[in-house]
């Protein structure tokens, strides 16, 4: 069923403004958008718009290969990415970007986020990778849409599934996370975050950490997700 | 005198609702539960429920193998493992679990939480120990109440008096605290969290430290609680 | 054109009492200034005055060399670090001092802040340079001055262009930032805040990690800056 | 002059809550006194007693000896400390103790706060001194007195003036600062904390870090303090 575009707005807006909220971004340096594939339409921030000028009606609409369709106001200069990741994962509904502190930490030192304990197995079924550098040439030609390609190629590289793992972090950039919704996507930023803490205090008191054992991402990703989940109410959506 | 189960609610309500104030969870990333042994009740927050919709009322009311027997919600997933603390430890009557940065820090090292100040030896007569992760086997038989049988695994193994220690971090997981009651409990996870930050702090400033000598830990602790105590006020609970 | 006065004044206020909401400054540890070379003057904060006791109207007044023309408070101490600065650079109006805690911890380690990301590289065109302390001889003439010229010095042993490169830390001392009017020096001192952050961590993650690619910076740079700017919205100043 | 009692006791009240405004201290742990050698009596924080319950009216009164005058409450536990240092310091008038978690860092570690840059020499004229850990004898026979001739053994040992460092961390236990009134010596402990964290920084980005060369501990010192200090405006007290 297509979405209500007014709804989108909404949503995509709220998902916004929670990123300040949450600490994951200072001035302009974070984008969240929506897609609706049914209706063929992406809502997404404006680019360099203060958060706090934001409003459902300002959020810029465009089509899925990111031509606006609706809104006088540039969209997020990262469009393009967003727009790559919709075309290449039907399961992702909705993406954020940020440039949050601990998070490019990793992206800046080049490495992915080791799977160190149940936090993290809580809501990523495994490491969350650190995509190479672009090249010159993906930089100079079609940067932000490259930057989708590099996500993409990362994950099919490893084999592994964008919902199971639903982040990732850019080397020498920062994070992007996605989710099925806007709230989900901006709530797995900030588990993103709270992970590369924890494991930077991790490495910082014990250089010689070992990843944890895999059993324990089992058990713990399976008893939120999936058809045996057990975490939380009755009707809750996982 | 057995416990009147309204106040009960109230109280493991505030403790809730304490974590997020004093920093110590995000999202729904902790809970408390007070037993009464002679009613034969445990409270405990319900599953996966935002703090803002906490209420005493939507507490989750089970009898003491934590069945239960009052409430349309979930209890919390964690509830196995407090039944086995409450089980195993008469003198405990509450407990809190968190996925705290810095204690989560510790846990994901696998290390001890050292003895090297005063700050600690206010409130943990000893080390704050790190129990070993738990096997596949009883990852995948009981999970959580299994993480209780290791916990009191080590306190016995090591002969420690969890009154006198009242906190753990469990291995690749994150800390669990108690005490008499729900907001001592919760003071004890502050502590711990505290502690925690203060000793990587430690370490990192003198990485070839040693711990403090054992007759100031005996001092402090023994200032604030026990028959001699002199801390605080006359009448003040120690 | 010449500026008004008043506004000035304004600007200079609201860019003060800026610092302390971004969590650059305690008590009294900043200052913002800005000039008008048509009206040969500068606004500056007064030395040593509570931030909840500035308004507009205390602000002082001088004339390009520094001496004050309005206002019976003494001028900041460091004036004539500013005046230094502002007769160097004429494309330069506005200056920040602060001793905010990271950027003062490479200041401390006598060390650049090397360029790690795309966060550095959409406002600062090239590595933060750290300036060398100043001499015995320097500090016992004219200490602020000499502050000033060895910052200029700094800029020009390197060939870089105060512009590209809005700010520096000096060693043993701490960071300034400046701009094209106070409100964006301010928000060159926050970036260099959240960089000199972001790259403590990455090397703290990755000891023995490389700069990014120099394409990087200035694919990330002229996105934002120069005649082919395109982010935000037209008509945005870059 | 004999100051006036009502005045000290606001004055101390005042400073007490100032410490967990300025994020020094969690719960109860921290106290500030004031001495009046002419009246002859100390003000001191109750002990054990929650910040939000405090008023200038529960203040607790001593004479010069630690004898309890005034108040129904008994006084912080650590007021023999308090005692030693006014006995020893006719110069410092306000005493302040903490468990300030970057200062405690350095006090667990063993360390001298070394003097790395311009914050610190505003405020204390050299290093900030760990003093050593009390013997088994001390803690066992007065404590809290004992705490006090440790601290000022230490500046005796190596000559220095208390007025010229008003700060000391005691190694295995926290800080302790002083000033000549209690908002000063709270002043003191905010810029020891600071100072504490950004020289673990600093050796965290440059573990080969040496002190700032002494002729700009002098010039900052200076400017700030005594007869030619040309900080701040004209009437100020330095």
């Amino acid at each position: 069923m297509p979405k209500d575009l007014q709804e989108m707005r909404q949503r995509v807006y709220e998902a916004n403004i929670a990123l300040p909220a949450h600490g994951l971004v200072k001035f302009t340096w974070g984008n969240v958008s929506e897609v609706c594939r049914e209706l063929g339409r992406i809502v997404i921030k404006p680019s360099g718009v203060d958060y706090e000028k934001l409003s459902p009606e300002n959020m810029v609409v465009t089509d899925l290969d990111g031509n606006v369709v609706e809104g006088d106001l540039n969209p997020s200069s990262d469009l393009a990415t967003h727009v790559a990741l919709y075309k290449a994962w039907p399961n992702v509904h909705a993406v954020v970007h940020t440039h949050s502190t601990e998070a490019v930490g990793w992206a800046q030192a080049g490495r992915d986020i080791p799977f160190y304990g149940t936090t993290h197995a809580d809501y990523f079924y495994g490491p969350v990778p650190c995509a190479r550098s672009l090249t010159a040439e993906e930089v100079n030609s079609a940067y932000e849409k490259e930057t989708g390609s590099v996500i993409i190629e990362e994950f099919e590289r490893r084999g592994i599934d964008p919902v199971a793992v639903p982040g990732i972090v850019v080397r020498n950039h920062g994070p992007f996370t996605w989710g099925k919704n806007p709230a989900q996507a901006v709530y797995h930023s900030v588990v993103l975050e709270e992970v590369a803490r924890m494991n930077r205090y991790t490495e910082q008191i014990n250089p010689r950490v070992e990843p944890a054992p895999s059993y324990i991402m089992d058990k713990h990703y399976l008893r939120k997700h999936g058809p045996n989940a057990y975490y939380g109410q009755k009707g809750d959506e996982h």
